[in-house]
């Protein structure tokens, strides 16, 4: 089937030209000696420096690549322009010849854009608001270049302060480790979701600067935190006493939780910084953002967007993140569209009906939906209900102001309904949820495997058809061999592209795959050599 | 324990003086000859108008008793001042006597409040404010009397129209009957549950009106009615070609999220009715509505508070609802606060801490969540965030704007933040949760039961205790005993009176129980004479 594609393929596309060298991309604000984004394996030397992660501005950068693909797939600029040639596709995944990615971990994405494919059309959608409305919308209409990237790290961070206070020396053995691993879905452009995979995991470092003495020591995290050497630590309940005993007791916060946090507001500061530079680095479009965090024996999945994690273990499914769409989050959108109407224009309504609803049905009773309901209800159509709906459509066809299909992620700070000036990034959401891991809890075989996909894969494989390619691929290798993981990942990715699923586009093979950009990471669990 | 626990309340408390007599209550607006309230068997009588369902001023009501119980426990006056006489202390059930409750459901509550017991201060909170705001919290300070209120119904509706818009003969036969149950747990007075004992169910009829013929057709419900006789259906698909051909294609709405809108609305209309007559008729305080209708095949749990439904089939335990309180709902209280800060005035603040900011910490870091963040992260404190949390507390001591401790139900239209003109209602949402539970998709024993209670069971004892509980009592009746029912939901509340377990407030005997009221269903999904 490979090589039928591939024929395909040749006859299609034409030849990219040369990507100009890598530039330099934005860093952290005053993370001015930060490593560079790629050094798989071994643990980041600390910067000079710790910068205080507060919203600076950030240094200059000077042009930006049309095309890049993940640092860890060491492609040559000869490869990276290979990549980039539509005619000389194959799956890719880091070089056998080259050191493993951290944690044996398996990565395989398609370094083409998959609308480049006949009847790909069927992936694109067209909504009409009003006639000047009428047009591509996000997600659909797919640029020429993959606009995933991806990231996977072993981090370390050096704390910054000491609990009390007093300015520490910097001692790299009172340091903390962790592992990462990012997926960004880019859409309407590259750049935020490559933004995202060189700064990202810099963010989450800043955040656990501050916590570095706290998440090593097993007492409960002090509450407050004195800014001075020697003050007295307020969380002491002695502070409590007096009229304050007649409160409810202070909460108990876990470490686990601090790492949450730490996680929530580095996608927050992410989001910022490429709002601060959207214009001087050519910040465009936007991403979902899929991470995992592996620190201190617990695994954190983030979700912000539409991608996907699993964990197949022992056969069973873990589901490790929701996707965030103008579905799942068709209330918190309403609500917002109710409570600031100056957000909807003159031109949308936030009520949901089925269809669209026609002038001459003006005084006929519509089923609608509020933001308040789950279940459906007849109202009279009035005028204002002949506004386009802030929601509306099914699936993959859901949409946000008829324009964006995702309702979480990074970047879209440029985003506008078509002809219009309303911005569309007030009812899109940074935030992450996160879902918490603990590798501790089970003993772990070769066989269980954490997988991380765009939407891409989830869009045309189940999570059980997944668990059943873990379950055939791996069981054709060598528990101890690490390539097993990057082969399940390419099974993955070429499962996904022949699916004979209704949905999606046909193949030349008359099959039916994925009309999206597909990047899939595995992770093993456990078993020999994987947490190297 | 019972003989020792009645004569430890006979030296406590004082007899009540006889209440008056049961006054009118108030009704559905224009449904003038709606009937009684209480008709226990016997489906109802359709009214000879069917009213409009509009918000329309409801009839004038004279007077409100300050004590009143739930009509199908048919007490006589003297029944009704026994009742309220706390040194006759039994737990309330229909009378063996009398004609069983539908569906041979089984009711219990205790007739008294249990703050008149020893120790009950323990569940009283005190939060302070600066000085002027110490005060008793909703929910904590309890009432004299129980503020439960109850109901179970057969209703009958009759369609308002036809789906082609003519009207029709009001036939009987083409009517529905839907079982109804509802448990009401008032707060701070009881006139808003007894008044939505009274009159939900009938909002409830009265959003079904409409949804007579298109229930009972098994086609999918038409998306748009006319409202005029000849008028072609526009929800015919041909309305679609043209323009909108680029739309996606048509939701489908299925019946039974119909019935799940008609249910949301009907708590909706209800609390605007209380906001309408909250003077005229004195409905004071608000209530938690936990409601179950049984319509064609399926049972509907519609849930507005900290009350709780499970379902005990075959010994495993399938929740049916989830709590509303301000933990449950932290994200959603401190959304609406940051949108509209209006809402917290000069006195709170969105953020929570994990304890009361202390003004001597001015400029330390203390441990923070905002709207977006289910971890914790340290902040610099400054100036606003002395103000009082919006959302503070755990448990049940967890309250929003230091007041009320659930955040959602019925009523509260006057509630304000003592000492402040500050209104809390705006936080407090009416809409409930609704879950489905396809009754034909299983075979029943008469050993499976849905559980509903008030939080005063659910306070002390876990669904497994109860689960347990169930599979006890049910297994000492013969299966076609109706009055094992009553007897397994007496049980319940004796044994969440009793429970050691440590909170709530201490019996005589020295065990600890349940300081909150308690009213309990149990409605057996199957086996022989369920189906009444």
């Amino acid at each position: 089937m490979l090589n039928r594609v591939r024929s395909a393929v040749a006859h299609l596309v034409s030849s990219g030209g040369a990507p100009p060298p890598r530039p330099k991309s934005p860093d952290l604000p005053n993370a001015a000696s930060a490593p560079p984004a790629a050094a798989p394996e071994a643990p980041r030397s600390p910067p000079a420096k710790a910068g205080s992660g507060s919203a600076t501005p950030a240094k200059a950068v000077e042009t930006r690549a049309s095309f890049s693909r993940p640092t860890f797939l060491q492609l040559s600029p000869g490869g990276l322009r290979r990549a980039d040639d539509h005619a000389g596709r194959a799956v890719q995944s880091p070089p056998d010849t080259g050191r493993r990615l951290p944690w044996s971990t398996g990565y395989a994405d398609p370094p083409f854009s998959s609308s480049l494919w006949p009847g790909s059309q069927v992936a694109v959608t067209f909504l009409s608001l009003a006639s000047r409305h009428r047009r591509r919308v996000i997600n659909a209409g797919k640029s020429r270049h993959n606009e995933d990237q991806a990231c996977c790290e072993v981090v370390y961070v050096e704390g910054r302060r000491s609990v009390t206070g007093a300015p520490r020396e910097l001692s790299r053995g009172q340091g903390l480790c962790f592992y990462y691993w990012g997926l960004f879905d880019g859409h309407a452009g590259g750049g935020a979701a490559e933004m995202a995979s060189r700064l990202l995991h810099r963010h989450i470092r800043e955040q656990l600067k501050d916590l570095v003495e706290i998440l090593q020591d097993p007492s409960p995290p002090p509450l407050c935190l004195p800014t001075t050497p020697g003050t007295p630590d307020s969380s002491d309940p002695s502070h409590l006493l007096g009229p304050q005993s007649c409160w409810s007791s202070q909460k108990e916060v876990t470490h686990e939780s601090l790492v949450v946090g730490a996680i929530e507001n580095a996608f927050q500061l992410m989001d910022e910084q490429m709002a601060r530079e959207r214009r001087g680095h050519q910040v465009e479009g936007g991403c979902c953002a899929l991470v995992v965090v592996y620190l201190l024996g617990k695994v954190y999945v983030a979700n912000a967007g539409d991608s996907r994690a699993i964990i197949v273990r022992n056969g069973e499914i873990i589901p490790m993140s929701r996707e965030f769409t103008p579905e799942t989050e068709r209330q918190r959108l309403q609500l917002l569209g109710f409570l600031k109407p100056e957000l909807l224009g003159s031109e949308f309504t936030h009520l949901e009906f089925p269809r669209r609803v026609l002038p001459k049905e003006l005084g006929q009773r519509m089923l609608y939906r509020d933001q308040n309901m789950t279940g459906w209800a007849y109202k009279k159509i009035e005028l204002e209900d002949l506004r386009f709906p802030l929601v509306c459509g099914e699936g993959k066809k859901a949409r946000v102001m008829a324009t964006i299909g995702v309702t979480r992620g990074l970047g879209d700070h440029n985003l506008k309904v078509c002809s219009s000036t309303l911005p569309i990034k007030p009812f899109l959401s940074c935030f992450p949820e996160v879902r918490v891991y603990d590798l501790t809890q089970y003993e772990h075989c070769p066989d269980d495997v954490l997988v991380l996909g765009t939407d891409g894969l989830w869009d045309v494989t189940t999570d059980y058809e997944v668990a059943a390619t873990v379950d055939r691929v791996l069981s054709a290798y060598e528990p101890n061999d690490h390539s097993r993981y990057t082969a399940l990942a390419q099974a993955l990715v070429l499962g996904a592209r022949g699916t004979p699923r209704d949905r999606g586009w046909r193949l030349p093979n008359n099959k039916l795959g994925s009309g999206d950009d597909i990047s899939v990471f595995v992770i093993p669990l456990g078993g020999p050599g994987s947490y190297s």
